[in-house]
């Protein structure tokens, strides 16, 4: 975005999600009840981004002054003096939620925003769109791409840690090894250890990127073939192995050499909003995530809804709504939609729920075998791949047929008294 | 519907708004207090259709028996022994507010509907969309177009009724003359009576239908010719023309000979869910409407927002969101929408508000000069105009190519297991 938006003349605005960041409605009470973390829903979300955009389109034309007040995020040299005016196109930009977000946005308000671009969007992965396994073999498949042994040393790992941990001492001598900030005394400590792994694994997968970043912790280039480089050990005994085991997770969680401690309790990725997504993952966002050590590196586990929504009853007094997303938003059926490009990393697990087919001629699919998690939607990088670099030419051409088409339009006939200036919204 | 759903193997259901009829989440309390009326808006009743829909098409495969639950409205002649499947397409026809629904449901959920026939459905009837005197100019024209000189005493009358009304005997005359329930006792009691006029003049041109109906009311055909037959006394002194008027007025209030006196305390139409119609247009219905007596036959009234504001700041604690339908809803920039049908009559007070031009191939306008409000959704009359019956055959026609086009898309291919039905629902 930033790299196009000079060209384009346009003004990126990041629009807060409601109950996330400083955006809370009710304060620190926010999430105190179902009255108050009620209105924390995706179409409430999308809601107040038509908000925001009327609001940018219609005072934007009388003062620059109402550019600076959503945030820090006007960049003036983006755009210079001109400022936005009714008839200006916004094309919303998103990854992740924040792709889904953008793609709802498109199809929910086609008057407001002219096209999305929504990268690694995971929107078809709910009940009865995608199997409830295709994540973690995604997943898996990351690992065993990079180094069959790897694979092989992760799929073993869950069956050496309860081995090892069936005593007392063996638990002594896990959380020594790994350097737990507090030991493991029952099997329960052991099933948390064992579901933060799972989870760090799929987040490496996830940013699997080709240089060293820095997005939910700082981490070398490609760090999914760092992490495997010490775990070839399938065949050892359980103690070497996991001893490989924990040289290669530490590339995760102590890449800088400053954590004291691997802390289990903690999340792996503790800046995004834990909170309200936990909530959003009891209401609306439900998305079905199972595994069986088979077709895949991790340990068998169903999707329990029941015991979901026990969870869900006993932290937010809520039940999860399995379908309220595919109603709300059409699910497979986006035959009446436009304008959208859903981008895909096959490095990214989250391609499992993604869409990889064009649905219609304005509603396509681009795949980016090198690509992780919303890789496309990063700054430019020199080691980037040519996929990557061919995906960012093709939005950038499609954004261009975009603001064409609703510039010749003539509900949205030009406005001369101002200089045309485009809108990028980021969610 | 009735006459094309055999043909089509169309179920007919007819679902009911809800804090209308009796769809009363609160019971008696629906109307209680913001925490209870605010759950009624156009969206929460979208979101209903969608809920009844996924139950139909789901449950519906089982048992014939859910057809019934909704109501008395499955009529077992229509569709025979069949049942809905998940693979059945589904088609909204609606009139008036029901139009509008029709047409927004077809915008928001296009994968839940294949297409919409909004009849008389003024969706730009709102602010900066239409100018506000356009309601009473059409209005107007319906009664000038019968005959000029009834148009000219209708705008002479408002005149007259203060004239006489300015003098206590004048009141107890016209009171007597015009035998209202309640007597004339002081102005505000005049200023109601000559609004509950205006509101029969434009009831009356709604439903100026051909022939004999009791849509609001029992009524000959061609009403408005009937009620202009004696009111031809532009020129005569006041109280002769207040005479004619109310010989007019007395087809319309009194068709039937049974009504004992004129009441102007309870609505011209009170069957059609006032207290809810009340509230949405207090919140998010919120359609601007004035007169200035120049290009209409009505007296001089500005739109007042304000006046509006506090009147329903009063009654419900709310205020109007002005703005609410077109951003909800696209206002006129419906480019991306499809397979809609605007079908609008010329002698339709809400044509003012209605799309009266094709948006693009599948946004389709329909404008039948010889129609009120919604004749086209009614069953078929020998006194139909042809411009009608041309219509009914474009919306079948039409209904066909969406079906054919939904059938066809490999996102809903046939389930073998149940004969094709259609579902047709009516808001």
């Amino acid at each position: 975005m930033w790299e196009i938006a000079e060209e384009f003349r346009a003004l990126i605005v990041f629009a807060e999600h409601r109950y996330y960041g400083v955006s809370m409605p009710y304060g620190d009470r926010s999430f105190d009840d179902v009255g108050r973390v009620g209105y924390l829903t995706s179409q409430q979300a999308l809601a107040d981004y038509v908000d925001l955009i009327t609001y940018l389109r219609h005072n934007g034309s009388y003062s620059n002054r109402v550019l600076y007040q959503i945030g820090d995020t006007y960049d003036t040299g983006v755009g210079g003096t001109s400022v936005p005016s009714v008839t200006n196109p916004v094309i919303a930009f998103g990854g992740s939620y924040g792709g889904m977000l953008a793609a709802w946005f498109r199809i929910k308000y086609p008057a407001i925003i002219e096209g999305a671009i929504a990268s690694s969007a995971p929107i078809w992965q709910f009940t009865g769109m995608t199997p409830c396994n295709a994540f973690y073999r995604v997943t898996s498949s990351v690992y065993t791409d990079t180094s069959a042994e790897c694979g092989l040393t992760i799929l073993a790992s869950w069956k050496a840690i309860d081995n090892v941990t069936k005593t007392v001492n063996g638990k002594a001598w896990l959380s020594h090894k790994w350097n737990l900030c507090s030991p493991l005394t029952n099997d329960n400590d052991v099933s948390t250890l064992k579901d933060w792994v799972s989870e760090l694994y799929v987040n490496l997968a996830m940013i699997n990127y080709p240089y060293p970043a820095n997005f939910l912790t700082p981490l070398p280039g490609n760090p999914v073939k760092e992490v495997c480089k010490p775990m070839k050990n399938h065949k050892e005994d359980d103690f070497t192995l996991l001893g490989s085991v924990f040289k290669g997770l530490s590339i995760y969680f102590n890449y800088t050499g400053t954590s004291k401690c691997l802390d289990i309790l903690s999340s792996s990725a503790p800046t995004l909003g834990e909170k309200g997504w936990n909530y959003q993952s009891c209401t609306e966002i439900v998305m079905p995530m199972c595994s069986n050590g088979i077709k895949d590196i991790f340990e068998k586990k169903p999707w329990d809804i029941e015991e979901n929504a026990r969870y869900c009853f006993e932290n937010f007094g809520v039940q999860p709504s399995i379908y309220a997303i595919e109603k709300t938003y059409g699910g497979k059926n986006l035959n009446a939609a436009s304008n959208i490009i859903f981008s895909n990393g096959l490095l990214d697990p989250w391609s499992s729920g993604g869409v990889l087919q064009d649905i219609s001629k304005t509603v396509v699919a681009v795949v980016i075998p090198e690509s992780a998690h919303h890789l496309d939607l990063r700054a430019s990088n020199a080691m980037d791949p040519e996929s990557v670099i061919k995906a960012r030419k093709f939005y950038k051409n499609t954004i261009k047929n975009w603001i064409f088409n609703y510039q010749k339009h003539p509900t949205r006939s030009s406005n001369n008294l101002f200089v045309k200036q485009q809108i990028v919204l980021t969610i």
